[in-house]
């Protein structure tokens, strides 16, 4: 695997509008978002017509466009801020990414504003090395290089299909933690990246994520869905759930995970003790949900992302379905995801 | 596991002396260390008096010392960076800290003076969470936490035995791409702290290290000599070595590995160039290494460090033993450790 070009035509960037109004946000971007195509899906729980600035590249689709081209059993699965799942599904291009609407862009320890899109596209275009840790990170990035004891037939490392940034400001908790730290802050900017070595499970977010359609795009899936979640990070899970599918596809097909820069600005939204009222049951269900995904094992006879879903959907179904009624469903999602998937593929 | 709080008399920092007058070194460090006990010990293959400046409460060892305490048989075990080694054996105090003789302290990025000693301590007394990858880094530095999806169960984490610190300026590289990029220096500060997962392999560097000397020291050793090494870091890999020995000790027994903070800024020394003519086998050795380590399983009956110790070396003497004689020697260099430590230990 060595260093691959990615070209702005390449890129789709998936906007999920929680709120209908993307002026500002868009705003923020503009500099950095300009040169790319952008795939807005609308909340189908949303009210209100969309409001866009002009001088962007981009599509729109809303509820009648998901029900046209889905049917209307399946619009649920894209409600909140699983709408830009619906992005994922129709776009064409090799690299997606998306970032939420309550953010703009971070300046770095310089005060100079981060690109997070070339930076994803830095992480994505250049090898991961999840076999062995690096103390020094990502041995790809400017100036950092392989530390003495890492094996050379190691170091040419393998293709990237999934670069996970962070968030200064409001960071990514649960609503427990949020709601007990009221003031707590991320204000510490890490000039890193490294690749999450091969085996570990991390907390994927996907407020600020990149990815290689073509190698990984079925995983990145709707499926999870709480009970009682509503339009706040702090109360999904989906998006942890998410990574733990992509990771496990990820250790088996033999591609890497990136997490690290870049950073974006989150914007303060929502009450956390009022979403602690919704007796959240994220938390009880992460206990039965990392052992699970830790101790997943795929089959060889899995070779793609779309085999490596169905696999671990019907491993849910059978470990995890008897524990909790949410588990059933979300096999259940991921298999029609995969199905889904593969028409809209057929047909495009 | 909750935090700990460290006692200055429960640390010890280890000195090798490389060469022989430390003046200049000890100025460097003088308000960060003077608080501390040193351990110093002269590389017994160096001539010439130890130089250390007043004011520091110190014990030196030389080889007159070895010689009188392991015997003369063992002696050129402690020759050139191992002869710290003799420091680990000694010392009888919970936290050990060694720090090589060309480095000096760093500044972080705001100009400031960083306390490495400090800052070790500080990734000691705090747990580690091996088992589940924070995307935030190490959860219990100042104004960090866990990031949503982060199994509570895992929140309280392990001890941490061993605090991996890194370098500015000169990184710690392998002689072929010191001698390849010349030039390439590591200006990059990450103001980070993080678990290594478990299972996860990673090139330890014994140039500033920190670790709990009551859990793990018996498997911090001296034990995988080249046959060309020289008096330079980038000759060396017997703390790569030990680094994995640790990893599968701590995996094992449910501690921690942090890597990170500190940094100490690395002065040059030697010529890398010069270092390649010797036929450098470190690199060629590594490719069986990394694959061993990784595939390590202890038994149950591997309840102390030192049982720990005495498994690898057999699966070292039967799996690797037959590649290349250094590996036979590295086993009955790690049994003999380990009856070493035990001796030390009666006696005092």
């Amino acid at each position: 695997m060595s260093q691959v070009s990615i070209r702005d035509d390449e890129v789709d960037i998936v906007i999920a509008a929680i709120e209908p109004d993307l002026t500002s946000f868009l705003e923020e971007w503009r500099a950095i978002f300009s040169r790319f195509h952008l795939i807005i899906i609308k909340d189908p729980d949303v009210k209100g017509e969309l409001k866009i600035p002009g001088g962007f590249n981009y599509d729109t689709y809303t509820k009648a466009d998901i029900q046209q081209i889905i049917g209307p059993s399946n619009a649920a699965t894209f409600s909140g801020y699983s709408c830009r799942y619906f992005g994922y599904l129709l776009s064409k291009k090799k690299y997606i990414i998306s970032i939420d609407d309550d953010c703009i862009p971070a300046k770095d320890t310089k005060g100079i504003q981060v690109d997070a899109i070339s930076q994803h596209i830095n992480n994505l275009s250049t090898p991961a090395t999840p076999f062995f840790f690096n103390t020094l990170y990502d041995p790809f990035c400017k100036g950092a290089d392989f530390v003495r004891g890492y094996p050379f037939s190691l170091r040419s490392g393998v293709s990237c299909a999934l670069s996970c940034g962070l968030w200064l400001n409001l960071a990514d908790l649960d609503a427990p933690t949020q709601a007990l730290k009221p003031e707590l802050r991320n204000t510490r900017y890490v000039d890193a990246v490294l690749t999450v070595p091969a085996r570990a499970m991390m907390p994927l977010s996907g407020i600020n994520i990149a990815f290689d359609r073509e190698l990984v795009g079925p995983a990145l899936l709707p499926s999870f869905k709480l009970a009682k979640e509503g339009k706040f990070r702090w109360e999904t899970v989906e998006d942890v759930w998410t990574g733990m599918c992509v990771k496990v596809v990820c250790d088996h097909l033999g591609y890497g995970v990136k997490t690290g820069l870049p950073y974006v600005w989150r914007k303060e939204r929502g009450d956390a003790i009022e979403s602690l009222k919704k007796e959240w049951e994220g938390v009880k269900l992460m206990e039965e949900v990392v052992p699970f995904f830790q101790s997943m094992k795929l089959t060889p006879a899995a070779k793609t992302a779309e085999d490596c879903v169905i696999e671990i959907a019907a491993a849910v179904k059978e470990q995890l379905g008897r524990i909790d009624p949410v588990f059933t469903r979300a096999a259940d999602s991921m298999v029609e995801w995969v199905q889904l998937w593969k028409t809209v593929k057929t047909r495009t």
